[in-house]
C-alpha cells in the first residue's frame, strides 16, 4: 500500500461539512500522516505549511470523500442480468443461482472493480453487505479486494438462517452461531485496522428468525460492531411481518431488542409514521438507496419524514445488480429528484441535503463521524477533488449544484483515503485498472455461464 | 461544415431499431453521401464495400443517433441558478429576469454548448423550443449555434401573447401574428436544409389564448411545420384550464382545432385517462422529460397508459435550467426508473422501451421517421457508437443494458450526423471545444450578473 502524503490541497472551494457548514472559496486543506492538519483560506494554510508540497486543484471543489452506506459488491459480476424483473424473480432467478456458483476469486475481483467505481466517483468509504455464503472465505475475499484498492470500508458479514420455502438455495443457509463465529474471526483479523472494519448483517425479515436478531444484538453490543439489515424494503416484508408476527417489522425488531444506534436500517421504503417514531426513539440509522428503490420498483422511502423525526440518513448505491453502476454522483442527483417528485415539492430534498447524506450524515449513519465525513483538523484525510471542465458540468454558477445536478459522474480527478493518493489526476494508483477490468469481465462471463444466467434483453 | 464520409462502421453490435428490431452481433453499417447504404453482418457488408474505409468499433454498440425531443438550449447559461425552487419561483425569479437580458451571442454560444453535450451523449437530433424573445434574432442565433456544431435539429419558434398578470415580463409578450411571421421568415431561410428545420411553439396554456392556438394550427398545416407545446405539465395548468375554460386543457386544444399528428405535446404530466384517449384520437405525439419532471416536482407522466392507448412517445432532457445537463444517457435510465417506481412495477418501462423512445419513437414523434431513428438502408446516416471500457459500464452481459442502466454517460466515442463525423474517438470535430466552454462560461457569468441572479446554494 502507498504511504500517506504530506501535502497542501489548494485553490478550490472547500466544502467542509463541519458543524457550521463552513465553505471556503479559494481554500486549502493540509494533510500529514493520514490526517487533516489545517483547513482554511489558501494564504492562511500556506503560511502554516512552509516547504510542504502543494497540489493546486485549479478552481475545483474539495469535499469530504463521499460515503456509500450500502452495497453488495459481489454483484458487480451480475450487472444487467436482472433488469426489468420483479424483486422475487430478480432474487430467485438471478442472484440465487449466481450465489451458488460464486468463488472467492470472483468476490475479490468484483470488490476491486466496485472499489474503483467508488473512487472514480469521489467515494472513499463504503459499507459492503456480503450476504451469500455458499462456502467460507467469500467475505474475506471482499475484504481483500477492498483493501487492495485502498478504500475505507465496513464489510458486514451477512447471513440467512431460513427461507428455502421461498426459494433461498439450501447451501446458502447457515445458523446464526456459525455466521457470528465467522464474523468474529474476521473482525479479530482486522482489529486495529485503520481502514477496514467488520460488521454483522442478518439479511432480511423472511431469511432470519427473531432468535437470530437477539443473537446478532448480543454479538454487536459486546463487540461494538455495526449492524446492517434490510428493513421494510417492499410490501412483501410488510405482509410477511403482519402474517407471521402480527406486528410491523420495526415493532418486531424492537421486541427482539434489536434496535439501537449501531443499527443501519437499509431502505425503510415501507415504514409507517409509527415505525419512524419507533426507529427514532432508538436512534436507528437509515441508508437511502434511491436508484435501487426505483430499479426494483420497491417504492419511495419517506426520507423527509424520517429526517423530520430526527433520524440520521446516509446515501447509498445498493449493489450493482439493482443499480448497475456504483457512481455516487448519480446517486446524489437521483436521491434529491426522487423525493421532489414523490412529494411534488422541489424543496423536499435539496442539493445541500443529499450532499450532507453522502458526507457527514453517512459518517454518522455508520458510527464514524469522529473520524470521517467532514473536513476538520484531526479527522482522517479522506478527500475528493472534483473539477468541472466537461460540457455536462459547465458552466458553473455554484460548484455544489454542478456536482449534484449537472455532473456526468466523471468529475472526480483526485481522491485521497487515509492520506493516501488512491487516484491522482484521473489515474487510479493502487491497481492496474485495465488489467482489473479484463479480469472482472472474464469472471463475469464465467459466473454467468456456470450459473446458466442470461440477460433479460427486453430490447431484442 | 465537414464533408460526408464514405465508410464502413464495423465490428459492433448493431441495434437497428427497424420494424423487426433486428440486432446484429458483430455487425456493420456502411454509409455514403450522408445516407446509410448497407446494414448486415460484418462479412456481408465487407463483401459489398470493397475499397471503402473501415472504422472498427472494437466490440461496442452501434445505434441510431439518439433523439432528444425537447430542450431549451439558451438555458445552458442558467445551469444551477434555479435549483430547489417551486416551478413558479423558478419561472418568475430565474428564467424571466434572465430572458430579459438575453443576447443573440448568448443564445448562439449556449446552443453550441448544448449541441456538444448532445453529441457527447450520442444524441444526433434535438428539438429546441425557443420561447423567449425580448428582441428579434434569438431563435436565429440558436439555429446558427446548432448548425455550426453540426447536429440535426428542429428549432421551434416559441411565443407568448399574455401572462403579465402572472409575472411574464412585458417585453416577452408579442402577438401570434408577429411570432408566426418571424417563424415563417426563418423557415423560408431553411427551406430544403438537410439538417435544420423550423417549427412553431405556442408556449403554454396561460401564456397564450385560444385564438393563438387557432392561428398556430393554420400556419402549421399550411407550412407542414412541427408544433410543440407544453401540455398539462403541472397542477397549475389543470386548475387554470378548469377555471378559465371549464374543461381540461386537452379538451380546449381540441375545441381550438389544435390537435393533430404534427403536434408534439411536451410533458403531459397531468393528463387524465379521458385526455389520453382524446390525444390518441388525433395521433398527437408526446415528449417525455423524466428528469425535468422530477427536478421541478411536476409529477409522473402516465407513460405506460399513453403507450397502451397507442400514443407515440419520444424521450427528452428538457432545458438545462430544469435538468442541469443534456446527457441523453442519463435520461434513458431516469425514464425507465421513474415509471418503475411510480407503478411499483419493474416492467412498467424497460430498457428496450426507453431505447425505442430515444430512437425510432422519437423520430416518429417529430415526424422524421422516414429519415432517421433506425439503421436502415436509405435513411440518413445518423449513428452513435458507444464503447464500454470504463468501470461503470462494465462488465457487459448485454450492451443495451450497459447503455441504459450502467453507463456513466461518457461512453459515446464516435458520432455521425448526416454522414459527417461530428465526434471521432472522443474528439468533437466541428468546434474547438475548450474555447467554446470558455466562451460559454463567460457568457453565463455575464448573463447572471446582468440579470442579478445568484444560485440557490441550499448547501451553504
Amino acid at each position: 500500500m502507498l504511504d500517506p502524503i504530506q501535502a497542501v490541497i489548494s485553490g478550490g472551494t472547500v466544502v467542509t461539512m463541519d458543524a457550521n457548514r463552513r465553505v471556503i472559496d479559494d481554500g486549502a486543506v493540509s494533510i500529514d500522516d493520514g490526517a487533516i492538519v489545517h483547513v482554511g483560506r489558501r494564504d492562511e494554510v500556506a503560511a502554516l505549511t512552509d516547504g510542504w508540497i502543494t497540489m493546486d486543484v485549479g478552481g475545483g471543489l474539495i469535499t469530504p470523500g463521499l460515503i456509500n452506506t450500502h452495497t453488495h459488491l459481489f454483484q458487480t459480476l451480475l450487472k444487467g442480468l436482472g433488469d426489468d424483473r420483479s424483486l422475487n424473480r430478480w432474487l430467485l432467478e438471478m442472484t440465487a443461482p449466481a450465489a451458488a456458483q460464486l468463488t472467492a476469486p470472483d468476490c475479490e475481483v468484483a470488490a476491486m472493480h466496485g472499489a474503483v467505481e467508488a473512487i472514480r466517483s469521489g467515494c472513499t468509504t463504503l459499507v459492503d453487505f456480503m450476504y451469500v455464503h455458499p462456502h467460507r472465505g467469500l467475505t474475506d475475499a471482499v475484504v481483500s479486494g477492498l483493501d487492495r484498492v485502498g478504500v475505507r470500508a465496513i464489510v458486514t458479514r451477512g447471513f440467512m438462517t431460513r427461507g428455502t420455502e421461498l426459494g433461498v438455495p439450501a447451501p446458502l443457509i447457515e445458523t446464526a452461531d456459525e455466521a457470528i463465529a465467522d464474523c468474529a474471526r474476521l473482525a479479530a483479523m482486522h482489529m486495529g485496522d485503520s481502514r477496514i472494519q467488520i460488521g454483522i448483517a442478518p439479511t432480511l425479515l423472511w431469511m432470519i428468525g427473531e432468535e437470530d436478531l437477539r443473537a446478532t444484538r448480543a454479538y454487536a453490543s459486546q463487540s461494538d460492531s455495526l449492524i446492517t439489515y434490510h428493513l421494510a424494503e417492499t410490501d412483501f416484508e410488510v405482509a410477511y411481518a403482519a402474517e407471521h408476527y402480527r406486528m410491523s417489522e420495526s415493532a418486531l425488531l424492537e421486541r427482539a431488542g434489536f434496535l439501537g444506534a449501531d443499527l443501519l436500517a437499509v431502505h425503510c421504503t415501507k415504514v409507517s409514521p409509527r415505525d419512524i417514531d419507533l426507529l427514532a426513539n432508538y436512534d436507528v440509522k437509515v441508508s437511502y438507496n434511491p436508484i435501487s428503490n426505483m430499479y426494483l420498483a420497491a417504492g419511495v422511502p419517506p426520507i423527509p419524514a424520517m429526517r423530520s423525526a430526527g433520524l440520521t440518513v446516509g446515501l447509498a448505491s445498493d449493489g450493482p445488480a439493482s443499480n448497475n453502476n456504483q457512481n455516487m454522483i448519480h446517486v446524489l442527483k437521483a436521491g434529491a429528484l426522487l423525493q421532489k417528485v414523490a412529494a411534488q415539492d422541489p424543496m423536499a430534498l435539496t442539493a445541500g441535503d443529499v450532499l450532507e447524506m453522502a458526507t457527514i450524515g453517512g459518517a454518522q449513519a455508520i458510527g464514524m463521524a469522529d473520524r470521517i465525513g467532514s473536513i476538520e483538523p484531526g479527522k482522517r484525510a479522506d478527500l475528493a477533488i472534483f473539477r468541472f471542465t466537461n460540457p455536462f458540468a459547465t458552466p458553473v454558477h455554484d460548484p455544489v449544484s454542478a456536482l449534484v445536478y449537472a455532473s456526468s459522474g466523471s468529475e472526480a480527478t483526485t481522491v485521497i483515503v487515509d492520506g493516501r493518493l488512491v487516484m491522482k489526476e484521473g489515474e487510479v494508483t493502487t491497481v492496474d485498472e485495465e488489467a482489473l477490468l479484463r479480469s472482472s469481465a472474464a469472471a463475469a462471463l464465467g459466473l454467468a455461464s456456470r450459473a446458466g444466467l442470461r440477460p433479460s434483453a427486453t430490447w431484442r
